[in-house]
C-alpha cells in the first residue's frame, strides 16, 4: 500500500488534511509527524522508527513553519541523505512569501502549495495534490540512491 | 498571462496535448518546441528568441526522447543555467523505465508522468497536470536566481 507522510504541527490543519484525504483511506497509509525532527527520524528509520518496515512514502507533504527543525532544514536534510534524497516533497503552507518560495526551490522542493483558508477550497486543493502526486506522478521504485 | 512550454517531437502527441489543454487556451499562452536545442534556446532567449519578452513559463512539460538533445540533457542544462534554474519541469513520456526515473529525479525533475495510451485517459491526465502545475503550484516570481 502506498503511504503519505504529513508533517504538520497545527492540529486543526492536520485534522482538515486528514478529512480532505478521507476518500484515500482505503488505499493509502497516512503517517503523521508533528515537527521536523520527528519527520526526519521517521524517514531515516531512526529512534522509535528504527524497525519501521515498508517502502518510503510516495509523498512528503510538509508545512514549513515547524517546531524543533523547520521545513527548509528538513528538506535540505532529505536531499543530503542518500537513502531518501529522491523523495517527492511538496510544501503545504499558509504563507507565500517570495523569499520562502525561492529558498524552497533552491533546496529542491518538488512543488509549493498554499493552504486555502476555507474548508471547501482546502479540501479541493488536497484532492488535486493527492490525485497528482499519489496517482499520476512516478518516482524511483524505492526512491533510494544507496 | 501564464505560459506553458511543451517540448515534444511527436506531432500526434503534441496535437493530443494541445487538444487536451484547449479549455486553458483563453488563460494560457502555449509555446511549443520540437527538440531539445529549440527548448533551451527558447528558455535562454537565444537565437530567434533573443528578443522574446514576457515571463518564463509556469511549467516546462517535456518528453524525454527528443532529437538533437534529449530531455535529460535539457533538464541538466536548465538546472545549470542560473536565470532559469528554478523552473518547474515535468517529464511527460511514454516509457517508464526505472533507470530513466532515477536519472530524472537525480537531475532535479519536479515530477514524472507517463502518457496514457488512450485519448480519454491522456486528456484527463493532462487536465490534472494543468490543474496542479498551472493553478495550484507556486514558484518564485520570475524563477530567476540571477
Amino acid at each position: 500500500m502506498q503511504s503519505l507522510l504529513i508533517v504538520e504541527d497545527n492540529p486543526r490543519d492536520l485534522d482538515l488534511t486528514l478529512i480532505a484525504l478521507e476518500s484515500y483511506s482505503d488505499s493509502l497509509a497516512i503517517e503523521t509527524a508533528r515537527d521536523g525532527e520527528e519527520a526526519l527520524a521517521y524517514l531515516r528509520r531512526e529512534g522509535r522508527w528504527l524497525r519501521r518496515v515498508g517502502d518510503d512514502p510516495a509523498l512528503v507533504l510538509m508545512d514549513l513553519k515547524l517546531p524543533k527543525m523547520d521545513g527548509f532544514d528538513v528538506l535540505q536534510e532529505i536531499r543530503r541523505t542518500p537513502k531518501i534524497a529522491l523523495l517527492p516533497v511538496v510544501a503545504l503552507t499558509s504563507s507565500c512569501e517570495s523569499r520562502d518560495l525561492r529558498r524552497c526551490y533552491e533546496s529542491g522542493i518538488n512543488a509549493f502549495v498554499v493552504k486555502p483558508m476555507n474548508f471547501g477550497e482546502f479540501s479541493k486543493t488536497l484532492s488535486f495534490v493527492a490525485a497528482f502526486w499519489l496517482r499520476l506522478n512516478r518516482r524511483p521504485s524505492s526512491a533510494r540512491t544507496a
